[in-house]
């Protein structure tokens, strides 16, 4: 297992990825149908608030992490249409769209356009606006399809690592694997860069480690045990002991020695061994002396067990420390109880003390719900490496945010739909996140703008979400604004974390949730309210709806 | 909705696209401790073979679509590291790593590799190989993760896309609009791509069609339409006939007459319009005379409808053709049948025969069930939109492409697994279509390349995969060989099609495949057989497997 220093993430490469995956075209066809509509009646620079939600929690949990920002502030910083997006568009709009409209294109820009957000990696909880995207009608229309394609699945797979990683517990090491079963190489780079951030400590993903600093790993596949078919392919047959000493050691025999010994331990049949395998395990083990950790399950986990015993004791003769196993296939606990067994029994036959620090490495199609069963089976895998589940969310595979319009001229905006649950909440609004006196956030306070915000220790009435129309009465110990400006008239205003740091917050902000909404079952809800005041905004547009629209009489 | 016309698709750009998306780093960190072993071995340049297949059809259906082979033509000719990449090796590798190795890998490329393919938009079966990738031991190697990549998920969701076709009958539009849930950026504009080919008609996506040439469609949002609260927001005021007369007319008023006819003829209480709805409607019609087509549930379909009949009224007056309603929320089905009937009046009652073509879109959650439901349901939708379901592919996000090694120096490698499922098939192989006397393809077989093809109306023996070990006599009436080279010793040599091509290919395929194993539920399996020749030298290495391993007492 390899593990990378974490390097100092080069932000110019990452802003270079954002710009090239992230084209202002990348957007649905409607964005520029109704930028179009709105410049034609001249409102395309009236200024206009969206907010981006979702509504509900992912995998059925109590609670969300929020990702993506980073390269919302880089797409943001770097849209603009080239002369041949601009071409393009002339193309696919009607024949009849104003040739006017594509000079306006060309010189849009997102100086106009303000956005506050919950800070990258904060856990988040369903119907709270996380993002506020403030500025020109049509410009901020244009944004939504790339700023939910860029915060949609960062959150979920954020959300569904920091899941793995409660499911684990804090001390097993995390390792995420899912580059080739993601939506292409994007996704796979996406995945591994928020499940580090979620909570995962490693990546087989080179090209992440590359452009995030995550720490990588990986020693073989079984390709390359099958690939040698005898020790007559192993070259060089010597190995130089750790110590330095000069003169080579015929690796070849000293293993051939190695494996009687152990075969005579175990009281393993020698037609058991595979030569093939031995082979390639004592060929890696000459490549990377001090990095041998190889997949034993090739053809059964007892032979691949006999060779690794002998290849890593002759290490151990030559003043080498082999690393550890990998197994990937069939009952991943009972295997690791076998081979632990047989480590301590090498450890105390052969008196060599690496054997007891070996590490096992379990990597066999790992969901959300195997992990959990590591916890209550007994088993000795001290890494555990995840793929399909974690990066394709088999759970639930999209989170669902929407960006709804809540404000156009100063006026509140809102979407009165004959499902209440997709009803908007109208306004420009500021956050609130209320902690009790033990340090729990316990209730999301969504106010007006212009409402002062709560106080500690002062009592406020609100009505929570989701709840029968009634308010409830509480007084926080603490308050904290949720969101701040991230983007501000065309300038990142908050720079960007590292995903070192990221991780960090997403592990502290984790730290606080109280553990009945961090549960993974059937957690508590947390409750996301409404001011008073925001709460009869609501009221009283919902009234006016139902009797403000007899224009028809009235001329 | 408005359709691009399908522009020749520019390969350049795909290919900076691949170029920049898979760069050789973007793959797993033990392809390079592997080719660094096999390099300190000296076997990097030894031949092998490795094959790419699943082991499963997808979503429990009876086939699959082969795609993602463009890309991976792309992928092997631009093969090729960096200064920037090695020095990043020699960052993550062991210290012990030989520095010449990043030398061997400064000069490394696929000039050395040839790729046989299914021909992409093929449709197959699991456990058929559908890529041979040939080429020096290490290199073939380390292309491993990069290919499964782009082959697992291009399949899956163009495998999802003929379900949803199959599903949607011949004759329905479908409209790819799955951007904002997908994987991130590429992972929605790869769904965009693959869905295109598996059938759909249409993207919303537009930077897949600059890139793709697939046709955009999109007119508006629900966020449009809550944007306007009055008539007074609409501007300019009037429109001028598409006739051509010069004269503008006012259609504010020409739109409060038509409403209060429509609402005549509905029986229908002004007070239940939404003045903003209205606006908005009339607002997009100018802008759009031609491609008149809102979202009507903002409110209330009633609604909605009552506004859209009205403006399409004025546009009729005017000489303008009205193209549909969309529909994105509730009973659909229902809906669209109401819609229906209020169209057909309006026809009659005005003696407009434009309401009797227009366009009912429907876009809510469509999953493939409800694919299927619209088949079973009375219902007017002639246009479904989908997003979510098509892209994530809920019903099983990934497919599980693996990439195992067969032969290396021209020796059949095989990986006999304690699970029979997850054994391999040794040696370089051919693989033949059998087609029976009505055209439809029967049997897939699997050979050794030395045999000689099957031959039509000669009658052949074989082993069906997955039965017990018994063989079958079958006749083909047809042999087509499944697979051609598409990238020989660094040249791509079979041209890459469009992705209009590519999805008339993928129709054709499916029109020879046979019902019963185009069935969406409970298909027949389709067999994929052993030839007697590789089906004995199975036999032969399971056999010597388990007595070649005695080098320990020969010694």
């Amino acid at each position: 297992m390899n593990m990378a220093a974490v390097s100092t993430e080069t932000c110019g490469r990452v802003e270079l990825s954002v710009r090239e995956r992230v084209p202002p075209l990348l957007t649905d066809l409607y964005q520029f149908t109704m930028a179009y509509a709105y410049w034609r009646t001249g409102r395309h620079r009236e200024p206009a608030v969206f907010e981006l939600f979702f509504r509900d929690n992912p995998f059925g949990g109590g609670f969300s992490v929020f990702a993506g920002l980073h390269d919302c502030q880089l797409f943001l910083r770097s849209f603009h249409f080239t002369e041949r997006d601009v071409e393009f568009l002339r193309s696919v709009l009607p024949p009849g769209t104003d040739p006017a409209f594509f000079q306006f294109l060309r010189g849009l820009d997102c100086s106009g356009v303000t956005l506050r957000s919950v800070p990258e990696g904060t856990v988040v909880f369903a119907r709270v606006p996380l993002m506020e995207v403030a500025g020109p009608l049509a410009v901020v229309q244009l944004l939504e399809t790339s700023l939910l394609c860029l915060v949609n699945y960062a959150s979920l797979v954020c959300s569904n690592a920091a899941r793995f990683r409660l499911a684990a517990g804090p001390k097993r090491k995390l390792l995420e694997m899912g580059l080739r079963r993601a939506q292409g190489p994007d996704g796979g780079l996406t995945a591994s860069r928020y499940s580090y951030i979620g909570g995962f400590d490693l990546t087989s993903n080179v090209q992440a480690g590359f452009l995030y600093g995550i720490p990588v790993a990986g020693t073989m596949a079984h390709s390359y045990v099958t690939s040698f078919t005898s020790l007559e392919e192993v070259w060089p047959q010597t190995l130089a002991a750790a110590s330095g000493d000069p003169d080579p050691v015929d690796v070849i025999s000293l293993t051939k020695g190695s494996l009687t010994r152990v075969c005579e331990l175990l009281a393993a049949a020698p037609g058991k061994i595979r030569e093939g395998e031995l082979a390639a395990f004592l060929s890696y083990a000459i490549a990377y002396p001090q990095n041998f950790l190889p997949v034993i399950d090739s053809y059964s986990v007892g032979c691949g067990l006999l060779n690794f015993c002998a290849v890593a004791l002759v290490l151990c003769e030559l003043g080498y420390k082999p690393v550890g196993v990998r197994l990937d296939s069939g009952d991943l606990c009972r295997q690791s109880v076998d081979v632990r067994r047989v480590f301590r029994l090498c450890s105390e036959h052969f008196s060599i003390a690496a054997f007891d620090s070996l590490v096992i490495v379990g990597t066999n199609n790992i969901s959300e719900q195997s992990m959990i069963e590591l916890n209550e089976k007994e088993n000795e895998i001290d890494v555990v490496g995840v793929g399909t589940h974690l990066v394709t969310c088999t759970k639930q595979p999209s989170l669902g945010c929407v960006y709804k319009l809540v404000e156009v001229r100063g006026r509140p905006r809102m979407k009165i739909s004959e499902d209440p649950e997709k009803s908007t909440v109208p306004g420009t609004k500021s956050v609130y996140r209320l902690v009790d006196a033990e340090g729990h956030p316990f209730l999301d306070l969504v106010c007006l703008e212009v409402e002062p915000p709560p106080e500690a220790g002062v009592p406020l009435s609100c009505f929570p979400l989701g709840s029968d129309d009634s308010s409830v009465s509480i007084t926080p110990a603490q308050v904290t604004c949720l969101r701040q400006e991230a983007f501000t008239r065309g300038q990142v205003t908050h720079p960007p974390c590292s995903a070192a740091e990221t991780r960090a917050k997403v592990h502290s902000s984790l730290q606080t949730l109280h553990p009945r909404h961090k549960r993974l079952q059937e957690p508590d809800s947390y409750t996301v309210a409404l001011s008073e005041k925001l709460h009869n905004l609501v009221t009283e547009i919902r009234r006016g709806s139902s009797n403000d629209s007899n224009f028809l009489l009235a001329n």
